[in-house]
């Protein structure tokens, strides 16, 4: 009898957050669920690592029928690389970062831990997605969701993903019946404008918060992740970490 | 009379850190020079964002002759948006970060939050290059650095980089006469193997130190920054922060 698939399922908004619950809950069905996942929100960790301090991991219960669930004091690759090479045994087949709550599209993939838990996974040899839902509330509506994401990890355990590329996969804030189907499109070019908001703390000395305005430099190319979403479609972005630009190579070689 | 060149100096050690001391002193023959600069190490920070948290900015002394000089509470990416977005008053004309103590070759590019910082630079639609030397000392000698340096900047300043493109330079831990020349060059294949070691606190718990062995899984190859360096070079490639896998984009639309 053949092994039944070994699923990794992490996030970056904790292991508790209704969006995990609800993805390993799918992964379920077509494997053995290891959830290995933050300890606490780690939105906006990019791809960090913990290397000037240490990393506790315990034991947790928050998910039904999974062969086994850690919470981890790390970031999202920390979580990745913990499993991959601590507790699972052995590589997994598939690694499943999400459901995010919020939009990872654009240029929102480099700034995202439940990205770079998917590219990390993909370093390790897994083919690796992540899923995002552009809605940031705790009583965000997963259910739309749940056939594209079957289909999605259905297709990726029958034909492995390449080598060093993964899936960045965002879902329209919609109702099932309103989601026009799925687009397989490219990152779109965009950009944040921040704004530091300054306050005074009780003893009147500065302190500040990031905020800022996404600007889509490309609003009417209509082979992006941007356009896709708009216009009530599940993006599929493929995604690599290979940072080369090569086609600038033969220029540089002039100019340096 | 033309303005002078504005040069936003950033690093992932800290504001007082060796490398940077060096770098900012390299750059003010160029140009004003501001250096927004992370309070306390902030290596393998990768991309992280401080979005749960506040920020704090602090005016300091480390460098000589500089016009402006804040250390942040924030990661090496959060300094650059806060320079560009609060501190500078306009877009600089360059975005120098490092030195870093250590090696940002290969795939340390998406840990590294030196890196991250010039990738941010880019982002804000500056020229930008991060510098690394192959050598963790806080005793490091960076003189050899010197003049490839220099010529980097001269370049850039003269032939701004292509939007959305940064450099990633590393110096091999060589003297000045072992250095054979500047290489332009692509990311080598590469990869991290963790070893996570355990230890027990006073009280009995296990912790983790992250630690881990780098594989070249390509080390024949002569046209990557791992040869490079390998071979007394210094490595300079080309980095985006379009991470789409434009390749693989119509396989996909074929299996899914």
């Amino acid at each position: 009898m053949q092994e039944k698939p070994l699923i990794l399922v992490t996030n970056d908004d904790g292991i508790s957050a209704p969006g995990i619950l609800h993805l390993a809950n799918i992964a379920k069905q077509f494997g053995d669920v290891y959830v290995i996942a933050p300890d606490k929100p780690q939105s906006g960790m990019g791809h960090a690592i913990t290397i000037n301090s240490t990393l506790r991991i315990q034991k947790t219960n928050f998910h039904q029928g999974v062969a086994l669930e850690y919470s981890c004091t790390g970031t999202p690759v920390d979580c990745v690389k913990m499993a991959v090479n601590k507790l699972l045994g052995r590589k997994p087949d598939l690694v499943l970062s999400g459901i995010n709550h919020g939009s990872n599209s654009s240029i929102n993939v480099i700034y995202s831990g439940t990205m770079s838990a998917a590219i990390e996974g993909s370093l390790e040899g897994a083919s690796s997605i992540g899923f995002s839902l552009a809605d940031y509330g705790i009583d965000a509506d997963f259910s739309a969701t749940t056939p594209f994401i079957k289909k999605i990890i259905s297709s990726c355990l029958k034909n492995e993903l390449p080598k060093g590329v993964c899936l960045n996969v965002n879902f329209p804030k919609l109702k099932s019946e309103e989601i026009a189907g799925l687009k397989i499109c490219r990152q779109a070019k965009a950009n944040w404008v921040e704004d530091f908001e300054e306050r005074q703390d009780p003893y009147g000395r500065s302190y500040y918060w990031l905020t800022g305005k996404f600007v889509n430099f490309e609003p009417e190319a209509t082979d992006t992740d941007e356009w896709a979403l708009k216009n009530s479609y599940v993006s599929v972005v493929p995604i690599m970490h290979d940072l080369t630009a090569h086609q600038y190579i033969n220029h540089l070689k002039n100019v340096l």
